[in-house]
């Protein structure tokens, strides 16, 4: 966010950057499907794969504390979305293999990663807006360290169905062949989701199960903190 | 390119690799829009930039060691690369201005820089396949040293224009604004342009006027080499 301290966050500003971040994450998973899983891109280099694995853990602890209050520092989540990404998503969109490009493949990991950490620490600017528009529904869950009722407080079903279908879209369009003779129009069908670089159903699955989860995880311990 | 030191490179695998180069340097390129140009990056983090810089021009120079002839590392246009980028390019797909936000504004620039590198320097590999498919055409020109002979050998126009329409679809289709609501079709005309979030005759331009040429450069200069 772009938002310096003195500014109030919002909320259609902290959406337009979710939405934003959308792409990129859809653009970093594509580029990283041009390789192999490469598995020993993490054993073979191992040590260089710690240090990576360390810097990014350690990374989103220093990136909010200028807009936000100190505390945000100490809302991270980025050891579960490594352990997301390397045991269920990447296994969903890279081909069985091994090429022998692990320096490449490191640094394509890398930038999904920081794409995905991006979006899911948003979640500190959403609590925050959300907060300020309604602290009277909010402050009593959170004196009572009521973690259910703020979850639900932050759960819009209808609005989670949209991004849902929102992601999919985008991966079939950035993920189609774009070839001077097709018309573009006839890619957005689902016929031909296996010409797409990355299936658009592992997007909606990846946000259905991880993205919003963990977002809503950071929304929900921002707020634990809030009254503090 | 995947081709281990014994394969025979071959003209199909070239032409898949350059076409899915594109969607890299488009992806990156939008990537890149999200800021504003941030001249004081460079200024800034002066001492940062010139390593940076240093490491990107050597960078290519052990890329392709290991699949072709050893003079092959000798074939370099990066400086060029980097010149270009940062006095014709930038100025032509950011919004003017200034955000502060220079770490993640010199990654961005950085993403550009190795995708237009990688597809530029695959002129070594187009260079090679043509040579072997025609060394009667091409001996000839090699031995007088003739530039101009090989530079139009290597020059097709029609494929060049057809070049730059795809990138410039891609640029009209990866940089539009996905909504639910849209039908894709409608984002193909030039009346969305503005819409977009790289202009995607920008696209075109980049491609025509340094892509191209450069590529063609870095071809003539691998060829010259070939006899030796």
């Amino acid at each position: 966010m772009d938002a310096g301290g003195g500014e109030q966050l919002r909320l259609a500003e902290v959406r337009d950057q979710l939405i934003r971040e959308e792409d990129s994450i859809v653009f970093a998973l594509i580029e990283r499907a041009k390789r192999p899983r490469n598995t020993p891109a993490y054993s073979a280099a191992a040590a260089a794969a710690g240090s990576l694995a360390e810097f990014f853990v350690r990374e989103a602890e220093v990136l909010h504390a200028k807009v936000l209050h100190p505390f945000a520092s100490l809302v991270c989540v980025n050891d579960a979305i490594w352990k997301m990404y390397f045991n269920e998503l990447l296994p969903l969109f890279t081909a069985d293999g091994d090429d022998g490009n692990y320096a490449e493949t490191v640094a394509l990991d890398f930038a999904c990663l920081q794409a995905l950490s991006r979006r899911i620490h948003c979640g500190k600017y959403v609590a925050e807006v959300k907060f300020k528009d309604a602290p009277q529904d909010y402050s009593p869950p959170i004196r009572a360290k009521d973690t259910n009722a703020l979850m639900n407080l932050l759960t819009f079903t209808a609005v989670e169905e949209k991004v849902k279908k929102r992601v999919e879209k985008k991966a079939r369009i950035f993920g189609q062949n774009v070839t001077l003779e097709d018309s573009v129009g006839k890619q957005d069908g689902d016929a031909c989701d296996s010409h797409c670089k990355v299936d658009p159903k592992v997007l909606s699955k990846l946000y259905d199960m991880w993205v919003m989860p963990l977002t809503k995880d950071v929304e929900v311990e921002y707020l634990l903190r809030r009254l503090d």
